[in-house]
């Protein structure tokens, strides 16, 4: 599965690396591309392990918005 | 001692992080604060152990410019 979170606030390569850190953490994440550019993060993971929930909140711990 | 360097390109607390860091890493530097709106970083240092260029290059070397 692979669903694209809207995450604002990201400014620079250290939120990049904030945000594709604190996704890689979650058990079920296998993969995560992250655009500055955009404001998006894409997540590949495995159904039933994590949901878009727990994604959601791993990005708002580190201080940046979800749409 | 207390030097103001201008900085650019500091946009979140990480970028606030990584400069204060930089520079408190450095010998002879006592005290570091940085404005991000204001795109400064004061430092109180010992003169003689370490020099503005010293905090010049601490900073690029993080990816900011110092003007």
């Amino acid at each position: 599965m692979e669903k694209t979170l809207q995450v604002e606030g990201m400014t620079c390569n250290h939120c990049k690396s904030a945000v594709t850190n604190a996704l890689k953490e979650l058990d079920g994440v296998k993969e995560v591309t992250v655009n500055l550019e955009k404001g998006e993060a894409s997540v590949v993971y495995e159904e039933g392990t994590v949901n878009e929930s727990d994604m959601k909140n791993a990005v708002e711990d580190q201080g940046y918005d979800v749409k």
